[in-house]
């Protein structure tokens, strides 16, 4: 048996007492969770938002194989290797290493494409989503050699190693790298959160001129500023106020040439959020959207078709994670700041009830030890 | 004097005797017509659809130095250098040319940046929009050495030369390069109109997989699969049946592996259009707009935020304009096809009552001599 914070539906999740899970299929592993945390994501499940995270055996999606226990809630964590199939090769019992939120089988249509969220052999965003996440003693991880990172031996920065799973390479991938950010260019990052704060500090490498920060809440505004070297901050309380501030800024930093901004990376998931996007975006300009959003936007073509604008959008691939994760070992990026709070795994539902009010809490994520 | 089609407010127009044009500027050229036509961009201005066209003599909009006699319409020619600027160079007296609709000074900020559409220093789309345009004997072209193309000496395919001036670049830029489309790839054009098939037979040296044309009429439709090699044809009259039909064609295509198309190419301008892009996308894929917009759309965030699409707008900037002669010089395109009808300039009133009814009349583009 083992601890494990199980979600049965809306409203209802528990730490609890479970299985511990075996191996399945030749592909699998069984890994000892070091540590976890909870997303935002987290938050949706538990309000009975996604569907298909409720229990159903089968019954409503193929994909859930979940019994009557639940489903084990969590999509990021670092671990070690307890046990393999037989046809795993590139891991190895005993070896240290990060789970990815994207599970892929590394050989569909969809995988060769880098497009691993979209696998075709039941793999993408499935671990607490479709199969028991990593908020639990142990996980089985299918196709275990494309969906598990390797820790170089004696790296110890298990904070940084964390945000490997999910927040990082989201950040890169459908923020820094769909923005098609390019040296010189002026970006704003509206949201800053978790991901917000990835994209900020994956984006350095492509030389933007200057990465404006752009929440509701100064104190996230100031961990922005302050921690992660944001250029310049603005509070969109005031959404007219803030554009007006915002136009100021970007003509200053071109010398009049501009009055919006080259990329804008929505990292929010709100009508309002994606609009502010829209207006503030130059000609040739990219808005990456990052945000997961439960309703749909007004997208202004009438003003648009003509301003020769890309918007992207994307669930992250973690095709990147690897080269992530050398530039954590080599020391160029250090996302360990982003860990706010620490836990043991027996009092993750006090850590659920303060990232519930993330921003009030002054939580960024959460390190929970298992 | 000179014969023009003279615009003066919303369904006022009519061929008129007015003072031929001037060289303003030292970069100036004055050429004189060879053959021009109508786009549909010419009947929004006509019904007074947009502002910036209407006669206010720089009162309205300081880009427009129209005086009471109004606007010469058309943004689209073939012609002969009449006179040129003293800082002209490139172009010279007797020099047959083709007319960009995108004027450039070719060294402003966008400009660099092959946004000649956002030209800073008064290019863009301002022929027959803020300026006198083409549907007359002569015209002026600002900033001539980087808004004219040198027609080589003996190409005499003058009805596919005049489509060089708009649909070929617009079709190829804004939908063939903007969709990003790749070897293998499944591509929808929706709208079987001038540009959509301009779009259809500039993608050909990307390597589609199949092309699949959907427009209301039968008619435009057959055209696009006789006379420009269309793979496929769908009428949506029925959306839900022609998605339906689109369903099992791509899966057809692709072994089942997909059931949309990895790029759809908007070429009409309205709401439902653009919908049935989005509904059509694989995971990975691009929306390119080509369709000039007068409301916003529907974005599906709800749905689209996790299926990692992209989405593109753009006016055109010609950039790739002189690449195209080459191809129409070599025979490797010959979009004279797309010209249906031929009138004198004098009879270009009724050439307009024609196109107005465009698709009725089975019209795509008209070939207007001087």
């Amino acid at each position: 048996m083992m601890k494990a914070l199980v979600f049965q539906n809306a409203g209802n999740f528990a730490l609890k007492s479970i299985p511990k899970p075996q191996l399945l299929t030749a592909t699998d592993a069984i890994v000892k969770i070091i540590s976890t945390t909870i997303c935002g994501t987290d938050l949706h499940i538990l309000k009975g938002d996604v569907p298909e995270s409720i229990p159903c055996n089968g019954k409503c999606n193929p994909r859930n194989i979940l019994g009557a226990q639940g489903l084990v809630l969590g999509h990021e964590g670092i671990a070690v290797i307890e046990s393999v199939g037989s046809q795993v090769s590139d891991v190895k019992v005993g070896d240290k290493v990060i789970i990815s939120c994207i599970t892929s089988c590394g050989n569909c249509y969809y995988c060769s494409k880098n497009l691993q969220s979209h696998c075709m052999n039941g793999g993408g965003w499935i671990l607490g989503h479709e199969i028991d996440g990593t908020q639990a003693e142990y996980v089985r991880i299918p196709f275990a050699d494309h969906s598990l990172y390797k820790v170089p031996a004696g790296v110890s920065n298990d904070k940084a190693l964390l945000m490997l799973s999910d927040v990082l390479p989201t950040g890169n991938e459908v923020g820094s790298i769909n923005g098609n950010i390019k040296p010189g260019d002026v970006v704003a990052i509206i949201g800053s959160g978790p991901v917000g704060i990835a994209v900020l500090v994956t984006c350095r490498k492509f030389k933007p001129k200057a990465v404006i920060m752009i929440d509701l809440d100064d104190q996230r505004l100031k961990v922005a500023q302050e921690k992660f070297r944001a250029d310049y901050t603005l509070n969109s309380k005031d959404p007219a106020e803030m554009e007006k501030n915002l136009t100021k800024l970007c003509s200053e930093l071109t010398n009049g040439i501009s009055k919006g901004v080259d990329v804008a990376v929505e990292c929010v998931g709100a009508p309002a959020t994606f609009e502010i996007c829209e207006n503030m975006i130059n000609p040739g300009g990219r808005i990456a959207n990052v945000g997961v959003h439960g309703s749909w936007v007004k997208l202004a073509l009438e003003k648009l078709w003509i301003r020769n604008i890309q918007i992207t959008t994307g669930l992250v691939n973690a095709y990147t994670t690897d080269k992530l994760l050398a530039e954590v070992v080599n020391g160029h990026l250090n996302p360990k700041e982003l860990v706010t709070h620490e836990f043991k795994l027996e009092d993750i539902e006090k850590a659920y009830n303060l990232f519930a009010n993330a921003s009030k809490n002054k939580v960024i994520k959460t390190f929970i030890t298992a």
